[in-house]
């Protein structure tokens, strides 16, 4: 596994591919916009022109894009990577996408002899710059040893969850925790700026506490500051909860917190927020008031 | 302020009593449940008959009862504390109650030339018994002042808050957040047992990333080893939602993640869970798959 191909090479993406070389590999990449690719071509990334031309120049294909669509696209589509990998190719789907599909991928793979892995990671562009990742993976132990090589290239936590589609399941159950949690932080920063309290004397007092968590560490602040630029854009936010909803619902798992934090957030992308940081929740709160 | 009185020994009542003898203040004690107060007793606390001479017999009345109904009845009722105060008379209320019945009664106290503080605590019965709870105080800078040197006796973050009603606004806020960040915990555990994930596993990836929180490192292995039993009874967290459901209608404050989390939790007592601890929401979850 000396070359890697790195198709979505977005703000996460373009850093993992960087990690990628560093580690030594050599990288070929895709992107639909090329320009966003310049920084790595600079580097000594080798352009390929679609992701058929990728996955027939490198052992291992990984992908970061938006949406399971596009998921869907690349891996099953006209010159997909499914059509033009080799026996034993690996295919590593870095994407947080739909459980189901990840597993369609890799009941495709095994057909032709390839090996896939679904590995969303969590972190955020700061854990991929660093390279400090988590990654959860889901695949054949066969798939995922030979993944893990590169994982370690970007991610600092590597985690073997389970069978296809493993890795996805797990990233979705941390989003499920997000999604509360973000309501729970800005209802009660809301709360207390509209009763009158100094919300930032209270955010000091109780982030230490029971009702402490990341969220309201780390966003809380942003919140009380105005400060809505996204490390993790709403739109996404979004996608993910809609595919652990669809996700549940085949598991009969009734799961009202969740689907009310994704009203809530789609009445935020309906008014224009869909580039803003999930923290603008709080700004919904105060405004709609 | 050497003699303080203390009404309602419960769990956290009782601790606190104590760390008010053991720092040197004499302490006279009623509770309606006499059982409860003779482990105070032994240790040499004076007993009172009745709240009103409880209050006759000291320079400073703490209470720490059960529901906003019992407060009320303690300071207004026959044989209460305000009608048996004297000027100069300390009145702290410990009970997370509601903020606009702190401020009818420090409107009473300042007619009668007392002193009012509300002061609802966090931090559990372990916080109570170790002398570490943070105090959350509303009241006049004059009443806080009074109040802080008994807050030092069972409390490590002391915090004044604003005028009346202002630390049970604060401790509003504190529930609201927790409301939010049970429901996305349980979910997400929940999730990740349906979906045939380890559940155990799944904790220990996500508790340290975006989805951390400490409902999720405290509560959530008790959810999974089924370990219901109380630090934070169902029952108390469901009034104490219901009170910041109240205030924020009353601020035009809409919290639908804080009324789906009452709503569940209501069920929950319907299905007599009322005595369970908070964390056995994750049970909800799971039971009616």
């Amino acid at each position: 596994m000396k070359k890697a191909g790195f198709i979505g090479t977005g703000v996460m993406g373009s850093a993992m591919a960087g990690h990628l070389m560093d580690a030594g590999f050599e990288v070929h990449i895709y992107t639909r916009t090329k320009k966003k690719a310049e920084p790595l071509l600079e580097k000594g990334a080798v352009w390929q022109e679609d992701p058929a031309s990728l996955t027939k120049a490198v052992d291992a294909v990984l992908t970061m894009v938006g949406y399971p669509e596009d998921v869907r696209d690349i891996y099953f589509g006209e010159n997909g990577i499914l059509d033009n990998g080799r026996e034993g190719t690996l295919l590593v789907d870095l994407t947080t996408s739909r459980p189901d599909l990840a597993e369609q991928i890799a009941e495709e793979a095994s057909k032709r002899g390839m090996h896939a892995v679904d590995a969303p990671v969590s972190g955020g562009d700061v854990g991929a710059e660093e390279g400090t990742l988590a990654v959860m993976s889901g695949g054949t132990k066969k798939a995922f040893s030979l993944a893990e090589p590169l994982f370690h290239a970007f991610g600092r936590r590597i985690e073997y969850m389970g069978g296809p589609g493993a890795g996805q399941l797990t990233k979705a159950a941390n989003q499920i925790a997000i999604a509360g949690t973000m309501m729970g932080v800005s209802e009660s920063l809301a709360f207390a700026k509209e009763s009158g309290l100094d919300p930032d004397q209270v955010l000091s007092v109780i982030e230490t506490g029971a009702a402490g968590s990341f969220s309201m560490s780390k966003l809380g602040p942003r919140m009380l500051s105005g400060d809505n630029e996204p490390g993790f854009y709403i739109k996404h936010f979004v996608k993910d909860m809609r595919i652990a909803i669809e996700t549940a619902r085949e598991l009969d798992l009734d799961l009202p917190g969740l689907e009310q934090a994704e009203k809530l957030y789609t009445k935020l992308m309906q008014e224009g927020w869909e580039d803003a940081g999930t923290q603008a929740l709080f700004q919904y709160y105060v405004k709609n008031r």
